[in-house]
């Protein structure tokens, strides 16, 4: 099977990257350039996004190097000189990183990361950069709204087999938890960043059974304190079954409780709370799963509060009602001159830049971008990441860390972009006078032949 | 940076696939069973599936056991016993798998593959098998309309930046040239697949100079056959700078032609190629990129004849508009007898089956369901591919013998299903008499408590 790993990734490139390379190796196009990581305009259904993904991206720019192999097929295309692919051989990445921490709420033109590097490093970085910190924020806005829309109630992530692959199996689960997602179902990402795992049966389990009840049972025996799955054949029939469990077990009953995946699940909710507390089991929690996303939850949360978590999958595993952004990774200044694309509606803010998030009595007004080395109001939210192709061991933060940094500052956020619909008005973004003026003379000196 | 691969991959499950495995191995459930993979039904902006995945289904297969460090996370959980994965340090999967071949069009409720194993094997497969088949077969899937669309023209993906994770920026290229996408500007496809790569500048090039005409003047001495992209600055300013050129090479001017990135596609086109044509490069072609899909690309097609290939990007790289399908991996059969889920609204076709494709003056006019053993007129879609845990040999295909495949068998739709709207009537899938008579049987025989 076809792997992409340390070894291989410096390839998972578009080829005009490694041309322009070339090209830039050729002219000496060596100076320092910037590079800025933004997306240039929401989806409707997003108020925010919460940015996601650097973690990856750094690592990359740290690792980065074509290996032996990659160079040998390299040299079989009918691209490049053997003097380039020499010096391709000894490029590192020895640049810096300006970004926000992870788990940051972000709006439409806000930088994610900025690149100051020379400009082959900077522009080798584009495609796998983009590659992770576009669906690690994809993902990571998506589920911030279904873990408000649960309203405090535990969210699962189930979504792993309808994910786009592996990569973003594993990485995806890490986005989540950052966004308030309490665990996932996917044991490598338990594995790899200690995120709680969650899980019991599926209906498969219940099916090699001659009967759902000898299912619970079996499985209880060997599980006591799991949830039980009863929509196999008939949900009150299945619900029935745990509490026929219970009378069998007596004392030694310890299930948890139970999980609801199909039918109509606020009215099987509600019918089976009555049932399982007539029978004295008032403590069995009801988990709810199948088809979900932030819109069914609110109206579950609302219908049958008595539903005490969720599990997500496919919907938010690939954000279904938005799987992509509109984000771009543009050169902003090269050689100490500002860089604007000027074709039709594509403005971009020249140079490196700053975010002051400005506050009042404990909630976000207004973010004014600015121009990096300008002190304004607010709190800034771009921090030094890398310096020299190394990370700045101060910003290497836990997951858990990253987790509660992003609670906290999704709570800083006006409620209305918190809600599920459109925020009337959006958050406002200005941009500074100074960047602004910067703008306008960079505008006015863009060389035109 | 954490990558997925041989050594870890078997981790990348459910949780619930290892309990219940365990709890198989605590009750002696060994015995053989089936497991379909399906998609229940198609969105509604498909009127076929592509079905593409089977190789890495396969392989991981062929490839699948707990690695010593898998086994050793999996003990620090409070879930296993070491008895358990002492078993599970043996696993490894000796089944069967009957499938469709990658490439193959398909429609509700008819399995892409069947897994025949003992039921620990056959469970343990699902995640990662779903995982892969499915978003293999959604970006196959929409990439048929894309290339349809195009009538002809050639595609390129573009894709890699705005896919979901490494894995996926990887595997597409592959299903999209199953689907007949011409080229893949993806290094690392062209390496591992073989693909066709396509790849010139970005528009930070063009910035990097001091002027666009420059930018063109070094380029194209170091790639003489080269597409300048024209739309940094104004595009037809671009394509004028594309004539100076031309004037300033003569004989020496070799580039292949435009590419338009932004702006009014169509009306940039048609004024490209008469101005192109006016300055005697007749020759030159004009290639479009910037925010396609199959409808905007069908537009242009009408439009804008004059354009000659597309580049395409985001909406094709995360299957925009379906970006996840309804696709379900369910036990058919466990020891001889069917299994049916029946809770509301899921029924499934019990017992290992066969699609027969009925045509009629070579076009596909109904397909049949059937059980494995039928014989019933038409072609029947599904073979054996795995035996015993090997592939057949015969079954491995090259890359461009699938492909071929595909574009014969996509042919062969009627064209209200290659169209992009949705085809009245859809395709029509009948189930056998005798399925139907099995699954009536199944369900009167599931035993209810």
């Amino acid at each position: 099977m076809n792997w992409v790993g340390r070894d291989n990734v410096a390839l998972l490139t578009d080829l005009y990257e490694l041309t322009m390379l070339h090209a830039y190796w050729r002219e000496g196009l060596n100076d320092e350039a910037v590079f800025s990581l933004f997306v240039r305009k929401l989806p409707e259904e997003r108020n925010y996004l919460l940015a996601c993904g650097l973690d990856d991206a750094l690592r990359f720019l740290e690792e980065l190097r074509f290996s032996r192999e990659s160079l040998d097929y390299l040299v079989t295309l009918p691209y490049f000189s053997k003097e380039f692919l020499r010096w391709l051989e000894n490029l590192r990445f020895r640049g810096s990183v300006y970004a926000v921490p992870e788990g940051t709420p972000l709006f439409g033109d806000e930088p994610l990361l900025e690149v100051v590097a020379s400009l082959p490093e900077a522009q080798i970085a584009e495609s796998f950069l983009m590659n992770q910190v576009h669906f690690q924020t994809v993902v990571a806005s998506k589920a911030s709204r279904v873990v408000s829309a649960a309203e405090g109630r535990p969210v699962v992530d189930f979504g792993l087999r309808r994910m786009h692959g592996a990569d973003a199996g594993l990485k995806s689960a890490r986005a989540f938890h950052i966004a308030g997602v309490s665990a996932t179902s996917n044991v490598l990402a338990g594995q790899v960043y200690g995120i709680p795992l969650a899980g019991t049966m599926a209906h498969s389990y219940i099916q090699a059974h001659e009967s759902e009840l000898e299912a619970f049972r079996r499985f209880s025996d060997l599980y006591p304190d799991t949830i039980l799955l009863v929509d196999t054949y008939d949900t009150l029939e299945g619900v029935a079954n745990v509490i026929r469990l219970s009378r069998e077990l007596g004392n030694g009953f310890r299930v948890r409780g139970i999980r609801l995946d199909s039918g109509d699940l606020a009215d099987l909710a509600r019918r089976s709370r009555v049932v399982l507390d007539e029978a004295g089991l008032g403590r069995l929690t009801i988990f709810a799963s199948g088809g979900l996303d932030e819109h069914e939850i609110a109206r579950l949360v609302k219908e049958a509060p008595s539903i005490d978590g969720f599990g997500v999958g496919t919907k938010m595993g690939v954000s279904q009602d938005a799987p992509a952004l509109d984000m771009a990774y543009k050169a902003t200044e090269y050689a100490g001159r500002g860089r604007l694309k000027l074709a039709t509606g594509k403005k971009i803010l020249p140079g490196r830049k700053q975010i002051f998030r400005i506050e009042e009595r404990g909630e976000a007004v207004l973010d004014v971008l600015a121009r990096h080395d300008e002190s304004l109001p607010g709190r800034p939210l771009m921090q030094k990441m890398m310096e020299g192709g190394k990370r700045l061991p101060s910003h290497v933060e836990s997951l858990e860390a990253i987790r509660e940094n992003a609670t906290r500052e999704i709570a800083l956020l006006p409620s209305r972009l918190r809600a599920l619909s459109p925020a009337t008005p959006p958050y406002t973004v200005e941009v500074s006078e100074a960047l602004r003026r910067y703008q306008d003379r960079v505008a006015s000196e863009v060389t035109r032949p």
